[in-house]
């Protein structure tokens, strides 16, 4: 998908919501366990009653592998149920050696047909240099993240002043470029966007941490967006388990419209 | 799989091999390509032939995925055909926070019982620390490897005069112990191997990159042996690819019985 599509999506939608398929067999309504796939099922209904909402789904592998090789049948056929013109994204966090990282570009470009994919830049350039020779398709690189332990590593400052995620966002941009590449920005720091957006003004931000984290949409909108928006707010357990009666799929369609809503009035 | 369990087997066999069963289907013996499943019938008898010079199989999950369903299928099976008392490795290079982390633990512990699993450390803390719960499991933490793109981020100076990996690696090691952690530390840098084991004297270390990535079993050795030995030497392609007839597993065995005996050589 290219950036000019992600982009009229977002304005045709009025919305920048990416909607989290987070879907943990033992936290989804209890009448589907008797179906013959219950996570497929699950996400089938989620994506019927959200996708007018929003404009991407993230599918949480670990999710999946947890089920091993059923859990892989269930990603496969949730990708493949979500309809065409929606983003959607391996949320997978991978990283290795070139070699290696070939395989893993196959696996989520190829086998699984996402949009993108998650990947960690730990190991440096070679380990993402395979992913950003598929056209059209996205490497979406941890650049700071929302959870506690992001302060462990990210925030060491390097000797030139700087901390070390600024410098991994920096040289990681100098990779690839606002088509095919974006980065993972935890809005729990909201208001580091601002620097972050200094260094990357154009690559879009794929942002979790919103609700059940505790991060703020009116802010991570102020310091994050650009012209194009420039930015998927990630939502998952808040949307997906928001109800687990028999009408968890409307309950997560009113709250996908509900984020719509605040997402559309912010986009003045 | 205990400490002391490892370090029996390792002075029983004099040997601290691990195969890397880095198994692309592209590059297997073509007369395997008949059967039901190439990748499992390859991997088994690769396991019947190296068996008794190694004492851990490292199992590179990126090469099963990129097959989907079936990939995750040969994974299992594989994971099965390994006896017992050797140690094996899920190379997953998985990293994400708590909730997330969870999944993966559970992948790999329970779903596909593995001795270990290799982590990414980049989003700190919570995301290793459901790994270290199981009790005889291991944490496989990348500290410094042995690609090109290590230097981008793994060598930037800090604040306080050391470079990121070794904050890394210091840091990571207050979280677990020798007992339930271990540190990928690549054999391409071995003269650093000596300034890690200031740091972290009794932990193990998976030392990939001897072979193929050009490192020196022997400077490996010199630099990162402990009294324990205390470090697995991975040989991936150099071992299971060395033949691509129908006499692969027998060449893979000689293979791994010389450096099985270069090994004991070292052991004096």
């Amino acid at each position: 998908m290219k950036k000019k599509e992600i982009v009229s999506e977002i304005f045709k939608k009025r919305s920048f919501l990416c909607v989290g398929l987070d879907s943990d067999i033992n936290k989804i309504p209890k009448h589907l366990l008797d179906v013959n796939d219950p996570v497929f099922e699950f996400n089938r209904k989620i994506i019927e009653a959200t996708h007018s909402h929003c404009v991407a789904y993230k599918i949480n592998t670990a999710f999946y592998e947890s089920r091993g090789v059923k859990g892989w049948e269930s990603m496969e056929k949730t990708l493949h149920a979500i309809p065409k013109g929606v983003f959607t994204i391996a949320d997978a966090k991978r990283g290795d050696i070139g070699n290696t990282a070939n395989h893993y570009a196959r696996t989520f470009f190829e086998t699984l047909p996402f949009d993108a994919v998650t990947l960690s830049p730990y190991m440096g350039e070679d380990t993402i240099r395979p992913f950003l020779e598929y056209e059209h398709k996205w490497a979406i690189l941890l650049g700071l993240t929302s959870n506690p332990g992001a302060m462990d590593f990210q925030f060491i400052n390097t000797a030139n002043g700087k901390k070390v995620y600024e410098e991994v966002i920096r040289k990681c941009a100098s990779w690839g470029n606002p088509d095919n590449m974006m980065f993972v920005t935890g809005a729990t720091r909201a208001e580091m966007l601002e620097e972050i957006r200094q260094i990357i003004p154009d690559h879009f931000l794929l942002v979790p941490g919103i609700g059940a984290q505790g991060g703020s949409l009116e802010l991570t909108y102020k310091y994050g967006a650009n012209q194009e928006i420039g930015m998927l707010v990630n939502s998952s357990r808040d949307i997906i388990f928001s109800d687990t009666t028999e009408n968890f799929a409307e309950a997560a369609g009113r709250k996908a419209a509900d984020m719509q809503r605040q997402m559309s009035a912010l986009m003045v």
